[in-house]
């Protein structure tokens, strides 16, 4: 028997967080095709290479989704072998600890031992094998007690956009006891978050049983908890959208790792009973136009450095450009660094090293309500 | 009676060569929709602004245009008053000499006491009543024996991109006779030129007779004068069209300046009668982005010389950037000096400086037969 054969007649359901607005990709992103919805790297969308690469390790009919209404008749689309019932609109956002929570109380109701993983649905993974063996280990060591797996990203820089995880001692089989989660660092911390060996970064990928995350919640967000379990209660039946629309936005606004993580670890490498799982498959968030262009610098190592996606190109003197025209001709004479993204009805230039300021865009076309725009 | 009544009144005849490809402005402009066919300053594209500036000085009927096959249907779709059979299509480009030599043997059959007004068609011109002032003045000139009459910018730099007249004696009325055209100059040739105060920029602007043009080409030209009279006597007959096929590619391919005026010009200052009108009336050729670009940033000191044409704009960090994209919103951040043209086909992106490199586009897309894009 396949490793990848257990996974899939085991009690592993993924739960794939795609309600998020990714700003950073406008103008290619929009509020009703967000970053999840792109083909950011190669023919198939974020959303369908993550529901992809778990497809080896459970049937379509375990997969839930938590979106929202702009983005869950795309989503539908793009996956239309996944239960329809099972992906679920937010109707507010409340970041992640209501919208994996709602997942472990609907799960609850009829897997009372379900294995759940939380995958957000807009990353890069390299080796894919490497991904869902991880995966499969961490769902193991999740099956048991009330125990939290975490997939740790071992730092190859000193980045200062994410969080890190601060392992403790070795659990045996690869894992790690983690004693902190940390903010995201500052320059310097991070350096030496780096240089210490044994920070990782928190990758957004955690798993757990469906009951520890229920006990957890009703534990961290007492007040929380019985919404959820109420909204989880009504599903399958007339009533599920109603409460859904009427209860879930009395959820608190907050993260599962501000709300669950961090005072769980808080209680102790030992005590607190979460486990990082280090991930070396290749993993990268794409969290900007820049960061894909460093992507596809890396699969493809082009000449000059330019990633140009159009239908012909003419490059003179230019390098380190990411341009984005599908179906122009793209001339680049004497520019460097430079992002341009060309789509209908905007255009965006920008160079490398701004482009993480796109979102003052959205910002402002939010504020002057230009919503085709955004 | 208002001057420019006896203008009208007079056989002034405006001649306008709008047969150029304009490379320099791809990928707006195209084989099929060249320079002078774009608006790229107002409302009006270059040649209906060249026309409409010289109607008050003769009627419709008055004009010629020679242009090529490629261009003239949307040149008569612009100009729908101008009398069809005037304007003509080369079939093969020849120069200027051929081009206007062919203009003054059509007009010398009905009209022997024409007076031909050479104009390029595209060109930007900002005080227009000083520029029929002095076309008017030329035209009075150039009725006169065999006296040829050159309008000369004053330069404002120097400008190494231009063909410099010498001026030489006064000869009343601010005329001044012409001592010597000379090539266009390197850098500090220029300079002293722009120093000396009696050299002009070539503005391709002249005014002469049919007759004392016609006898011009036949003394320097004695091989092409009677291709060019044969073609003019087939002119409004079912030969006209095969003559003009057959006997123009046998003309030389030559420019007036270099044909004629640079011989007259030798038999001396007196001799040549070659006159130069000092023309004050705000003239710009608009020979490259760059140049258009200062033109916009001159007449409407856009703030941080920002000149984009789109349907919105977000600038942040962004200075000295020429952006072309009619129709989309437009964000640039932390960008400056760039030339970004988009069309529906291709995607120019390049910098103020590297602007003059557009024309290897075109020779680019030339060798590869990408026909559709040129």
């Amino acid at each position: 028997m396949r490793s990848s054969d257990v996974a899939k007649n085991s009690n592993f359901y993924p739960v794939i967080l795609a309600g998020g607005r990714g700003t950073r990709f406008w103008p290619l992103s929009r509020k009703k095709r967000a970053k999840q919805l792109l083909a950011l790297d190669g023919k198939q969308t974020m959303i369908q290479q993550t529901v992809g690469r778990l497809l080896p390790l459970a049937p379509p009919n375990r997969f839930w989704i938590i979106t929202n209404d702009d983005l869950r008749p795309a989503i539908l689309k793009q996956l239309p072998k996944l239960p329809k019932a099972q992906a679920i609109a937010e109707p507010v956002g409340r970041n992640t600890a209501p919208a994996i929570g709602l997942a472990a109380f609907l799960l609850l109701r009829e897997h009372p031992d379900a294995v759940i993983g939380m995958f957000p649905s807009d990353h890069v993974i390299a080796d894919e094998k490497s991904y869902r063996a991880t995966i499969e280990h961490g769902a193991e060591i999740a099956a048991s007690g009330e125990n939290i797996v975490v997939l740790g990203i071992r730092p190859n820089r000193a980045e200062t956009g994410y969080g890190y995880i601060e392992a403790g001692s070795a659990s045996g089989g690869g894992a790690l006891r983690v004693r902190r989660f940390t903010e995201k660092p500052d320059a310097e911390k991070a350096a030496a978050f780096v240089a210490a060996g044994n920070y990782f970064w928190n990758s957004g990928m955690f798993l757990w049983s469906a009951r520890t995350l229920a006990n957890a919640l009703r534990e961290h967000l007492p007040k929380t908890a019985p919404l959820l379990e109420e909204i989880a209660a009504a599903f399958g039946t007339r009533k599920f959208a109603a409460s859904l629309r009427k209860l879930y936005p009395k959820c608190e606004n907050i993260s599962i790792d501000y709300a669950v993580l961090e005072p769980r670890s808080a209680k102790g490498e030992r005590e607190g009973n979460i486990f990082c799982l280090p991930a070396d498959f290749g993993w990268n968030d794409l969290g900007s136009w820049t960061a894909l262009h460093e992507h596809h610098t890396a699969k493809s190592s082009p000449v000059e450095g330019n990633i140009i996606q159009g239908a012909g190109v003419f490059v003179l003197n230019a390098n380190g450009n990411y341009v984005h025209a599908p179906g122009k001709f793209v001339a680049a004479i004497g520019v460097s660094d430079l992002v341009v993204v060309d789509t209908p009805d905007a255009l965006l230039i920008t160079t490398r090293q701004n482009a993480q300021d796109v979102g003052k865009v959205v910002k402002y076309l939010d504020s002057k309500r230009m919503h085709k725009l955004v």
